[in-house]
């Protein structure tokens, strides 16, 4: 039995995002979270700060999609354009919202702790054609129009505020549309090309049924395989749990993950739940593994620190790393990487120690050891574990690959430690 | 004397983008690099691997603006369409392209070293209809049709291709378009709100000429202000620079930044010109800030390394922070950070030490020390200044803000001291 599916189009609106001085965060999070209410964004748009691309935007989408969701342009500043246009498009005049207004007032004089100004209090004014939803983190608020079937949803591009807003629409979407659930699950490889990849499972993907689709999604160091499809009920979704067991065996030896939680994440609760802790001796990554350990909230509880150990003086007098091991075999070695995990060990008292050395790029690399040569090791007291990787990216990427293969690296480890 | 503007929309493709799972970090580079020749990002789109939708963009855009750039969709998998698309949509057939089959068995031949199967050997062929660039970092070549005195540039979405291929295209582009030069002027201000700052500069916002634009970028603890210009002659390049210096006097008391450019870059030129060395004791910020500072490629110049001392019995231990100070002040103090900038730079041996302690939230507030309160240090051997800050946001923009904060006090402090 197939329904119809709820589509809903992004706009977001900013001269910013057309010059590209901010990279466009909030269209993946407001896609996300739509998408686990069965809400399909199937397009997004980024315009300037243009009234007529805002009207022309309404005009084209309108009675297409049920929801078109506008970001951005509702400031205070003169460069703000997005309500007055949105006012203008449906024939309707400003009206102070109450409700906005008694927010507003409650937000300056509760949270920001200051006087507010004119400015400030025009925030509350919105189109009389609206319905407000408030906004809890700032004081624009959201604003929710129809025509042709359309709702047309105008919320704040800060993406905290954003954030804040989306938390609340889902609720309202959900109250007034009957939705259909969209299911994925997506596992991770590592060591195997995209090419090679599909050759491999060529058979697997022939037998999908149609309604299921498989993304190939690479990214440094790694390669996402990601399973849709749209549960009408629950043969769908129980197929493609089938088909998903059958995917990871079929990729079995190149499995880094079975689902797409961070690493970080995972590592935290395992080590949460298991009551040990770790540390890190970083060279190359420049405590950027730990940065994204401690993006966790409650990471002290299992992360007492990390040395960065960027030069060898560092790695000889803050990790132990004997002198001899550094001159023999080199600071990017598997050789040093288990000494800085003892190091880091014995001087955090943790029970795991993640350690990691190499070259970054551009410059440093050489004929034996090329830029994108990484050790990673991954220990504790009675067994360390070293692995060499050659990524072949360029600096940022090198980073972004080491530092999420540690940490995946660190799961397999500490899960397998029981 | 008004000429015509360069328009460009890109058009991103791919399921990924629409759910959600990947951030389109494609779309700000290019129109960053398309904008540094002179073309205006007009639009930008993202749409499903969908060959209708493909074919609808093409429609509505060809003939309207002066360059489509599709990124994405040219993988050598079945969810792959775009290539295929095109060659379509221009009523073409597929052929070998000579370059770029002789580029790719170079690749696998030179780069990956290993051998080519028939789907990698298929990257080689593309529509006949279109001019090839060869795509240095990959297989799939860039490929550029024109329609209506538009071009239509396909390339690969995989960042690190796409970005190998927009530096060459950006001579391409050149060599076929007279391009105006497009003029940004950005600097960065603290400790004042939008609205606020509004308000205070609104006599300077009214006196600018009508061919430049004031836009305002808010970000964690910090707001852009942008002037922007489109230069056809030098009157207006010569007008923006006499209105900036203009708008830095304006925002001088909150002034934190004269341009846009990283922090972490400025640091590491100021050090290496001055010959310095710096280290960082962090602690909310768990590593973030030495790994801003190793993002840098030679950094390994000036930083030999950093503690993370997340613990207080790191902080003690590792940075010689008394026990005492912690009792009586607690981890997160002026007396603290100060302790710990003098631990910092005894350890690593560095001219200048970097330390934070702060609250990152959600929990570990209270009254006295609520979430968002951080205490950045920076200091030599003769002098440390410390600030107090109260950001107020989320874990993941606390972090950013503070990060970015301390990258600044240091550009500040080590530009002080000649």
């Amino acid at each position: 039995m197939k329904e119809k599916k709820i589509k809903a189009v992004l706009v977001t609106i900013g001269d910013e995002l057309l010059i590209g001085q901010v990279i466009d965060t909030n269209s993946a999070f407001i896609s996300q979270q739509l998408n686990t209410i069965g809400v399909n964004v199937q397009k997004r748009v980024s315009i300037g700060d243009d009234a007529k691309e805002i009207r022309k935007s309404l005009d084209m989408y309108s009675g297409k999609f049920d929801f078109i969701i506008l970001t951005g342009g509702l400031g205070v500043t003169s460069d703000d354009l997005t309500k007055n246009a949105l006012c203008k498009y449906f024939h309707s005049r400003m009206v102070i919202s109450q409700a906005a207004l008694e927010h507003v007032k409650s937000l300056y004089k509760n949270i920001y702790k200051k006087p507010i100004s004119p400015v400030n209090l025009a925030q509350a004014k919105v189109p009389a054609a609206c319905e407000v939803l408030i906004n809890r983190r700032g004081s624009a608020p959201c604003m929710i129009f129809e025509k042709e079937h359309t709702y047309i949803i105008s919320m704040a591009g800060v993406p905290y505020e954003m954030e804040g807003i989306v938390e609340d629409l889902l609720p309202w979407i959900q109250s007034r549309k009957q939705l259909p659930k969209i299911v994925h699950r997506t596992l991770i490889t590592t060591g195997i090309s995209e090419s090679d990849l599909e050759t491999k499972i060529a058979g697997f993907e022939k037998q999908l049924p149609p309604y299921i689709k498989l993304a190939y999604l690479p990214g440094p160091g790694k390669l996402r395989l990601r399973l849709t499809t749209t549960a009408f009920n629950h043969t769908e979704e129980s197929e493609l749990k089938k088909q998903f067991s059958r995917l990871k065996k079929e990729v079995k030896p190149y499995l880094l993950s079975n689902d797409d939680i961070a690493p970080e994440i995972k590592l935290g609760k395992i080590l949460r739940r298991k009551n040990m802790t770790v540390s890190t001796a970083e060279s190359c990554t420049g405590g950027s593994i730990a940065g994204r350990i401690t993006s966790v909230s409650g990471s002290s509880d299992y992360f007492p620190g990390s040395v960065v150990s960027y030069s060898n003086e560092a790695k000889v007098n803050e990790l132990g790393v004997k002198k001899i091991t550094l001159k023999k075999h080199g600071a990017v070695s598997e050789e040093t990487i288990r000494e800085m995990v003892s190091g880091i060990m014995k001087k955090m008292k943790t029970d795991i120690g993640i350690a990691v050395s190499g070259i970054m790029g551009p410059n440093g690399g050489s004929d034996e050891k090329p830029v994108g040569t990484v050790w990673i090791a991954v220990g504790n007291k009675q067994k360390t574990i070293a692995r060499k990787f050659k990524f072949r990216y360029d600096r940022r990427r090198n980073t972004e690959a080491t530092v999420s293969m540690a940490l995946y690296m660190a799961v397999g480890f500490v899960e397998g430690h029981k």
